[in-house]
Parts: C-alpha cells; structure tokens; sequence
C-alpha cells in the first residue's frame, strides 16, 4: 500500500552549535515524505510559492513519492528560520514565514483520493478535516498537531480527532489538551474522544504508544551527537505509517515494530542538516538499527537466583 | 550475597498534591535497604540522633535488616522537609536539618568488613572513600552522589570514582560532573575515570545502564498516579545491588535484569509515603512487575514485509 501525507513543504534555515544551512528542504510533508519512501509509496499533498526550488525535490521523486498533489502558487514558499543551542531539546524560532502557506486549501488529487494510509501532518485542524472529507475509504488515518492548534482551534481539533484511529504528539501537547499532567491519564483521555491508538513523542526521551489494553515504549536511540533536531517527529511518523502501509497490518505487534522502524528513522535524520540523512541510508541501515533498539532494550526475565 | 549500604538515616516530611506526612522513615540508606530485603540481607551503616523513634526501625529488622552498623548520637536526627508539586519531578526542599550526621564517621562493624556487595549512597565522597579503606575484598562496589558534592568535593569525588566498580547518578548530575550534555559522552568520561558500569537515572524518563561495549535502556513504568516520588533512586539502587548480591552473578545479562528489578522497586515506592510499599509488596509482586516492563518494551524485529 502506498501512503498519503498532507502537510507543509517549507524552506528552513537553521542554527545548530555545529553549523547552519539556509532554505534547506523542510516542512513536515518532506520529512515524513522522505522518511516513509524507504518502506512504500508516497503520494504528498502541500502547496509551495512561485520561488520554491523544485529541482531540489528531484531526489524525492527518484525515490517513488509523488508530488501530484503539490500546488505551487504565486507568492512565497512558508519559510522557518530556527536556531538550537547546546541544549538541542528545543528549537528557537526566529522567523516564521507563512507565505502561500496561509491560504493552502487541500485539494487531494482524484488518484490519491483511494489512499488506505493517511498522515495529516500537523496543519490546521479545519483543513485536516476537510482532507478527510476528500478521502474515500482509509483503513488507518493518523493525525498530527501541535500546541497553537489546542490552544486557538480546540473545539475543531477534538471533532478531528473524533474521526482518526490514531494521534501522534508530544508530551507537552497531551498534556495541554488534556490537562492531565500524568501521560497515562492523557492518553485514556484522548482515547475516549476518538483515536485507538496515542503516540506520545518524548524527543530524546523516547515515545509511548498507548492502545485500549496495552502500552509499549521505545527509547530515543543513544546518539553521541546529534546533529539537528528539526524534523524528528515527522520522520518517526514517516517511519511508522510507512511500515504500516508495506506491511498493511494492523496487529499490536506489527504497530510495536513500526514504532522502533519510526524511532529508527527518527535518529537517523538528527545526524545531519534537513533531510540530508534520510536520502543517504538504506533499508539495510534501518534494519540494524532496528536490531540496535532491540539489543537496547532486550533482558531475559527468566534469570533466577 | 549480603549487603552492604552506608548512608543517611533521616526523618522526612513531605508534601504532594495528594497529602503530607510527617517525621516517616526516610533517607538514602532506609529507602535502599528497604528495597533491597526483597532480594537478600542488607547491613546498614548510619548515624541518628537521640531523638530517632528507634521502634520504626522494627519492620525493617523482621525484613532482615541488620542494624549493628546503626550509631546513636546524642543531638537531633538528620531531618528533610521538602514538598512536590503538581509536577513531581523536582522537590522542593523547604528546610534541610543534618543534627548528628554532620558528624557522620562511618564505622564498618567487623562482622560487616568482608562484605562483598557495598553500596556507598549520597553521603561526602571523603566518608565513601573511607568506608572503602574498612572493607576488605568486596566483589562490587557501587557508589551515588549528588550536585552538592559535585560542585564543593570534586576533587575526592574524581578520587572515589578510580576505586569502584559502579556508578549511579542522574542526568543532570551527570552532565554537571562530566560537563558533557550528551549522555552517551558522559558516560564514557566516567568509565574513562574508573567505574566500568554507569547507571544513568532520567527519574520518569527511566535509565540507561553504560558498559564498555553495551547500552542497555529501562524505560520508567507508566504508572497512572505517583503518589510520592521521594527515594525513587535510592529503591532503584537497592532493587539493582539487592538482586546483584543475591545472584551473585556479575554477567551482562544478569546485570540487564538487575536494572529491571531496580526499576520495578523505584515504581512502587513512589506508590505511597516513605517505605510504606516496599513493606507491603512481596516478590511476587515484584517478578509481575518485571514482567509487565518486559510487555512494555518488547517487539518482534523478525515480522516481515
């Protein structure tokens, strides 16, 4: 199966304690995009300006993800310019440049409009709703948001996510939209309004899946440096729908291993600038890590004294 | 095995969102030893003051505790006053009284000097470094410090660290020490020092466990309400050296399921005030818990595409 992302298609620049690079390829489509090609097809959905640098999407496209449903209109393209100090848990947005950005409608080409995996990326929640109305038939639908949505597009972000079968956010945006301090209670909460899944991203702390009966957790992998954080989330999300869309299967078990295949994509694109990374490794590499997550965490509970 | 804990014996009084409780069993060598009579004897090395309620002590004797290395001082006990709040995981010491541990000489009972197992909690790195000249071929020796003699005993502290085995610390202590922010880099600051083991401890975060060729991670168990985080660490460290001594089995894998027990005890002495839990729990309780962390990390890296 292939997988369909709606999301934004931006230009970043970024500080980092080991360097910078200006108009890079960022948006949280490319990095999901770029992410999930190394396990299935993509078929992306976002809007760009009249100045976007469109060959620079040429490697995406030789790796089989589709831009038919990326719009360029006049204008400029969303612009972030960010910076990371030593401590590389949060960014420091300089600038934020919405661009064509602010008036993106998504419009799912007919051809993808069949599409079984959807990843709504962190967009406005009116608009994530109005992708859901264009697509006929998903099997799994997974949003993404993040805090100025919860704050400024609550109601709309709760009647989202009545209609998608899994949530993906950061410990701090459970926590906001909920209100429970306690990531357990959040994840029931959110539970009872909609997605039977919850993936709570703790950065280099790890992330949580909460489903009705079970809970799994995945560390970060143990990086000696990380290079630039921009982009984590997307790619785990990548990693993960991705695997899902290949393997088109949704036992417990298979969504445990598509979230260490999203923590392993998650630590490769920190290792470089944009989406460096990901255009580099193979499904070899992503395998290794793989089996490094499992080495990680692995303990023979039938020792005895 | 036996062993051997030296550390502080105080009276806490503690604050959280859920209730208080005054002047109950506290201090790092209570919290170890309690946690670590589920797995073995513990002998116990500490001073207190003429006021310290000695029948409290009871259960933990019936527990197999031995308190021959248990000094009486004329002057007042050691007592900690610190509240949490809505966010449990800082504490927020509102009053620190150290009455006769001040004056804390450790004296290794003889009966105690041929411990195999020695566990040196929080107390000046000039008094663990003693207590390591009174004991006479241990097999493992851990230590734990803190920011306070990071900063005022580095010295000592990079002293202690060449003669033990094993070190246990927080993140934050961590990167203080090695003024490293990575944890993987810190970690190899300290084995490049001594210690060929580095346990690592995130609090909520859960903990990594450094050797020279291995990483091995526990996540912290999601628990849905934590009742009072005091002496999480020190049951972490009683769980870990307990199941240690009681193996006697210093291999890598042994070690793993070490840091899982350790885990288990740190969720379950945040379940209520002091040591109450770890009184009530029994070591099936304890294997059940080890299992559910088992549930919770594990995956199967050979389901295919």
């Amino acid at each position: 199966m292939s997988v369909l992302v709606v999301g934004s298609v931006a230009l970043d620049s970024v500080e980092t304690p080991f360097g910078r690079a200006d108009d890079v390829l960022g948006g949280s489509a490319n990095y999901f995009a770029a992410s999930a090609s190394h396990q299935t097809e993509v078929q992306l959905v976002g809007v760009v300006g009249s100045d976007y640098p469109m060959e620079k999407l040429e490697p995406l496209k030789a790796r089989g993800i589709d831009f038919a449903g990326l719009e360029q209109m006049e204008g400029e393209s969303f612009r972030w310019r960010g910076r990371y100090r030593h401590d590389l848990n949060s960014a420091e947005t300089l600038e934020t440049r919405l661009g064509v950005f602010s008036h993106f409608k998504p419009k799912i080409p007919v051809q993808f409009t069949d599409a079984k995996y959807v990843f709504l990326a962190n967009i406005d929640p009116r608009l994530q709703l109005e992708v859901l109305r264009q697509v006929k038939a998903p099997t799994l639908v997974a949003c993404d948001t993040m805090n100025f949505w919860i704050e400024s597009r609550r109601a709309d972000l709760i009647e989202l996510i009545k209609h998608v079968d899994l949530i993906t956010l950061n410990d701090g945006e459970a926590r906001q939209l909920t209100e429970c301090s306690n990531l357990v209670q959040a994840a029931r909460w959110i539970m009872e309004r909609g997605p039977k899944t919850v993936l709570i991203k703790k950065g280099e702390h790890g992330a949580f899946m909460f489903m009705r009966d079970e809970i799994f957790f995945a560390p970060a992998y143990p990086l000696e440096s990380v290079f630039d954080p921009t982009g984590a989330g997307d790619s785990f999300a990548g990693g993960f729908m991705g695997w899902l869309a290949r393997t088109n299967d949704l036992s417990t078990a298979n969504l445990r291993r598509a979230v260490i295949v999203g923590s392993a994509m998650g630590s490769f694109v920190v290792e470089g600038f944009s989406i460096t990374r990901l255009l580099e490794i193979s499904r070899d590499d992503i395998e290794r890590r793989v089996a490094e997550f499992q080495q990680l965490v692995s303990f023979d509970r039938t020792l005895n004294a």
